[in-house]
């Protein structure tokens, strides 16, 4: 068994935890239960979520599938130069197409992680609060992944979270207990 | 005198040098010096220079003012990222609004180190082997900064670099002896 104790933070390994799914899915949820964790081990952490990225790299975009392509290249790049240089990074954009999700993971080889946070659509439009969902079924929203725009999940993801039944605590639990093993990060301290 | 020795690699703190100057001025053959000696002695390095960031953050973006601002926030973003997560980085963009340089600054805190890279228009002119600055003189290239769009000096650089006079390693010189200074590198190793 890997000793994970071996891992300090000041030598911290750097990785892009990538989590692809649908809006609503529990993408943000999820990443917020790690982070915590993850700061409280003493991780430096950057979180590039869709948002975030929108704003500052890719503002001026659409949702075509160009312009989403070159919004996760863009993620892609900068959780590379990231991560190459020892900073672990979460990237938590709906990342819909499987091809540049591979690009993505050529560029940062064993670094990148891919989770595939998985939830039906009709999940997540019961989840929905904002009420993009129901914009998205009558129309009103147009390429909106999932409903009116492609969405395909990854083959071989590093690991695989079933929302639906699963809690986001269990969840982030999960994706810890990945980077544990890996060594990415140290174990947690005893209570 | 601060003991630049306290500085070791692998507790290296991020700063941003932060390269302004016109096309021609000096700041890639200054870079290159300057990545060569920072190698060597062990640090974590990026650089962002203007075709780096406009071929993997700015496609699409073109030379008028609001798409070069755009350019320079989106190259400020990336390196505030790195910095802060103690990554050294170099930026090399001619940058020429001095309100979005300020930007970044802020941005930055401390972090920020802005190097002024001056050479005049008619000596950068001279040393262009691709003949741009004759093009722009021309009018066959608009927003040409210097010649057909403006180009702001910084008014408290952290460090000018008088480009005419001094050589790219003696300028080289000069930055890692102010990082030195800083303790924000380890002072080179006595031959």
């Amino acid at each position: 068994m890997a000793d994970a104790n071996n891992v300090s933070s000041s030598e911290s390994r750097g990785f892009c935890l990538w989590f692809t799914g649908l809006s609503g899915s529990g993408k943000s949820t999820i990443t917020t239960h790690l982070v915590k964790e993850l700061r409280k081990r003493g991780s430096k952490l950057e979180v590039l979520d869709g948002d975030v990225v929108r704003e500052n790299l890719s503002k001026g975009l659409g949702f075509s599938k160009e312009d989403r392509d070159t919004n996760i290249r863009r993620i892609a790049f900068v959780a590379d130069l990231l991560s190459r240089n020892g900073v672990p990074v979460i990237t938590a954009a709906i990342s819909p197409y499987r091809e540049i999700r591979d690009e993505a993971r050529e560029l940062m080889g064993d670094r990148f992680i891919e989770v595939f946070v998985k939830a039906s659509v009709e999940v997540c439009a019961e989840r929905d609060v904002k009420g993009l969902y129901e914009k998205a079924f009558k129309g009103e929203i147009k390429e909106f992944t999932g409903v009116s725009d492609p969405y395909e999940p990854p083959l071989n993801p590093e690991l695989t979270l079933d929302t639906e039944h699963d809690s986001a605590e269990e969840d982030a639990q999960k994706i810890l207990t990945l980077l544990e093993e890996r060594q990415l990060i140290p174990a947690a301290q005893p209570a």
